[in-house]
């Protein structure tokens, strides 16, 4: 079975996914930006451990799953706020393959150049994976954020991995990832534990599904 | 003026200082001493910076202060519980010096082999710290836990220095270290990252005073 993974999602070390008060201005909330600066050093070069994570990211994946609060500010009806809106990434965005964002409000699928297409899924997380995994033809589906769209495939138990970069700042509030998640973690584990100079990487697997039933 | 620093105060992943339903046979919480394996590795082979750090905890510290309940399991008047009960640590205590443990509970102070002596402070977390920096005579004074103690004197804005290891675990409920706390934290930051093959070090400090004036 295609696995449905998350990669390279940096939390704060007080467990933020974000930062408290998003906004147009703000789209990470205030000090957000900080939690992807090891993606982007200021000197430009990546730890190469972090340059191994981050391309875990791209290669073998065939397809993405986002909510719509990744995909742009866009709250409520396309038409009001945003037709045009193809997301924060221009014109040739960096997935090259179908990217499928979680909605309440439909919208037809929209081609970019290189390769990427945005579907819009208003039917539920689950059919977005079953979508994604037909489009992805046996690579891995790779499920963006936010915390609250994570929050939702790991309440489903439909998560196969989480990889999580912890980074050494304060955010103070935000959207917490480890909350409101009751026992949907007990059979996952820490499967590698890889810091760079900046962050420290954290691999985390659900048990497999034989595991999961021997106390049945 | 002595500063009042936390040292090797571990936390899971999803950020617990303990784990959930702590009780006398469980002191840590379920699962909660795998936060500590680091500090007691089963090869007996500590790594390089997990020895610094550990060292650091104890050199140049001249005074200890303690929640009740890092003392010991109890909960109410020692005539009650535990009369006796001098401690978790045998008859010869590691602290070799004043220990300030905070309780509701007057009793009189415990000498102990090897140098320490348990003083019991009914008086709050302001007389503690203060009899402790008079007792470490210009040395630290370092704060134990648990986490309810540490986050009293981030709140009072009593503390310098926080040292944290991040233990790459899950432990899925506990008391979370990083709850409550308000602003407490605003004028932190991190000064150093140095992980180990185990767990990620973090410490932080409290801005200088003057940098805390500097925006009134």
């Amino acid at each position: 079975m295609t696995e449905l993974q998350v990669h390279n999602f940096s939390i704060s070390l007080d467990g933020y996914g974000c930062g408290p008060s998003q906004s147009l201005d703000e789209p990470l909330g205030i000090g957000g930006e900080r939690l992807h600066e090891w993606i982007f050093p200021a000197d430009g070069d990546r730890a190469p451990v972090d340059e191994r994570f981050v391309s875990r990211g791209v290669e073998g994946v065939g397809a993405t799953i986002m909510g719509c609060n990744m995909f742009g500010p866009v709250r409520g009806p396309w038409e009001e706020f945003g037709a045009d809106w193809t997301g924060w990434w221009g014109d040739d965005p960096p997935f090259h393959h179908d990217v499928f964002v979680l909605t309440h409000h439909a919208r037809p699928r929209v081609e970019m150049a290189g390769g990427t297409t945005f579907h819009f899924v208003t039917d539920g997380i689950e059919a977005a994976l079953e979508h994604a995994r037909e489009a992805a033809g046996g690579r891995t589906v790779r499920l963006g954020g936010g915390v609250a769209t994570v929050q939702q495939y790991l309440r489903a138990g439909l998560l196969d991995e989480l990889h999580l970069a912890v980074v050494p700042v304060l955010l103070g509030g935000g959207e917490r990832l480890f909350d409101g998640l009751g026992s949907a973690l007990a059979d996952w584990r820490c499967v590698e534990f890889a810091p760079s100079r900046s962050v420290a990487h954290v691999r985390l697997r659900r048990a497999a599904a034989d595991f999961d039933t021997m106390g049945a």
